[in-house]
């Protein structure tokens, strides 16, 4: 961030009066521009016993197999944006029943939110962001070639809680080096 | 927002390629700005058979009480921002058992989780952004006079919880008309 986007002029990074941390103030304006973590909403879409994933056609990470998911929107619920991404990356019709997974990973300013849901169809097929969607048995799950540990991680849950058919909502950290500010 | 952050020229709200939703995109640099919904994390602090309540300082519900809360920062967890909420509003130390209640707030973009604490003494005091600070039995809860719906709901959620002393994760959506975009 160079410019203040309310009066175009130059930002500097300080310390706002009565606050504790760097911020990109307006030098002209005073307008402090806060920066915060983005949420990413995702469906864990179950058919019968299989899950389905979706191949990645863009980076990070192209040609690796990730649940669908994507930034939350302004405006819409966690719920909605996890269905949202499920329609835009697997054109899959999908009913969410409930929360299932939460990480927060400091080093990216994320949190990742993933929603258990049942398919509807099986009418789903790749969208522009997906090269292939598959639907996978536990066994035929492709774990060396997951996108992200938070997709690693999700599957594990499922799969182990599956067999009482008890998901209780599981939050953690996942901590890693700080990426240098920008 | 008026003016690109990265090359000062002009934005515009338009539909970027390969998009769907209005952005602010820069007419020079071609620069896309998303705005994206900011979580709010807090502790719902408990001593004994009381819970910690802040009488906010500061506008909105100046003169309300509240758990303390606050927006999550960049490169911090959502647990540690929920602790340093606590510190900031109520200099209070806590340490956090779990993950209690998340709420989806679409119409002002917001998401929040509350995490169940214990407060470690009684050297509490009142932060900058609080009024007052004190502990309530629940028959003592100034339930007329909460701040926000997500901490009267967090605290109803409690102290029914606390009679069984099992505290499922809740996910729920408050849903209003949407604000006017900005």
């Amino acid at each position: 961030m160079k410019y203040c986007h309310d009066c175009g002029n130059a930002v500097t990074k300080r310390i706002p009066d009565g606050d504790n941390r760097l911020r990109f103030v307006c030098d002209q304006c005073e307008m402090i521009h806060y920066q915060n973590p983005r949420i990413i909403a995702g469906c864990l879409p179950v058919f019968e016993d299989k899950v389905l994933l979706c191949n990645r056609a863009i980076e990070p990470r192209r040609g690796f197999w990730t649940l669908p998911a994507g930034f939350l929107e302004n405006g819409e619920t966690t719920a909605d944006g996890a269905l949202r991404e499920t329609v835009e990356e697997a054109n899959a019709n999908a009913e969410i029943h409930e929360l299932y997974t939460i990480f927060s990973l400091p080093h990216i300013s994320q949190v990742y939110m993933f929603f258990r849901a049942s398919l509807l169809d099986l009418d789903f097929y790749a969208g522009i962001e997906s090269l292939d969607v598959k639907l996978f048995t536990e066994s035929e799950i492709p774990w060396d070639n997951l996108a992200f540990p938070v997709i690693n991680e999700t599957l594990q849950h499922y799969f182990k809680d599956r067999k009482d058919d008890v998901y209780p909502v599981r939050y953690s950290e996942i901590i890693r080096p700080l990426r240098k500010p920008s």
